[in-house]
């Protein structure tokens, strides 16, 4: 029997928990299982763009590094462009930067002033929903540029660490296919 | 009319060259106004697809993070799984790792143990070949898995760097899409 097309167990199966990496206390979701898994990955891609058709999107936007490996499938699945959000200093071009808090010290992420036009439909992807500090970022980075975000989604949202909740205070609707 | 499948010419136009970034010198190859585009996006990697269909390769190898956008839809487009070879620390389980010489310095990356199967048929895949240090690295690890590697593709090739004469030392083809 086919299995049901809601059913992301094999998904969430494929999902390694690493205890204490990348530091102690931290149990670290390593989706290279899934990833490797021709079948996985495009399911996962399919539940990603499930609400969407070719043309309905002109842009998606990926976080580096792992962000990049669902942007650019979800981009060509819905036709789309895609655009980098980089760490700082990795664009070559003009810039808008943003700064968030990490559990030790701060990160910025960047994007470059012309990646989005003003009105223009984006989604932001990325593998996970944690706090929600990076994605809060690239939310802010896309605002400036004057984007019309459609959604945000993760494939996975550890719901324990209310990064929903954060996000939810903008206007954008937040979507992930596995919640953990 | 419709443009011919083989020119080329709409993605080498969209390539942004940056002069010295990052450092004086270097002329760097701006490929976000290609990925921006979403036609362009999807003629790209039609041309990195080209010679296979779906069923014909096991796993794409992406070198993060520039590689992981490639990657993941190359990877979505022939059915494969994808695997990512990362900047050494990154990868939370037991690692290969293979160190290669920078302009200064060096570099270290890193592939999960367990990332392919010996014999699977795999092809790597990159944004750009310019040395060719960082893909010899690659191949390397790799080679350590037992990987049945079927070719190399890359979207420019900066033929003055000689990258492939590098390559080519090893059986494996090399196939880019823009000769720069």
């Amino acid at each position: 029997m086919a299995m049901p097309a809601e059913d992301i167990r094999p998904l969430a199966e494929a999902i390694r928990i690493v205890p204490d990496f990348p530091v102690e206390g931290i149990s670290f979701r390593d989706i290279t299982p899934l990833l490797a898994d021709g079948r996985l990955f495009e399911m996962a891609i399919d539940r990603m763009t499930s609400p969407w058709k070719k043309g309905d999107i002109d842009r998606i936007v990926g976080i580096d590094a792992r962000g990049f490996i669902f942007g650019g499938a979800v981009a060509l699945e819905l036709g789309a462009g895609f655009v980098p959000i980089r760490k700082k200093g990795k664009l070559p071009c003009g810039t808008h930067e943003s700064e968030y808090d990490l559990e030790y010290g701060t990160n910025t992420i960047a994007v470059h002033t012309d990646a989005v036009l003003e009105g223009e439909r984006v989604i932001l992807v990325d593998d996970l929903l944690a706090t929600g500090g990076t994605a809060a970022a690239a939310l802010d980075l896309l605002e400036r540029l004057g984007a019309d975000i459609v959604e945000s989604v993760f494939l996975i949202e550890l719901s324990c660490l209310e990064g929903r909740e954060r996000l939810e205070k903008r206007p954008h609707p937040v979507r992930s296919v596995i919640l953990d």
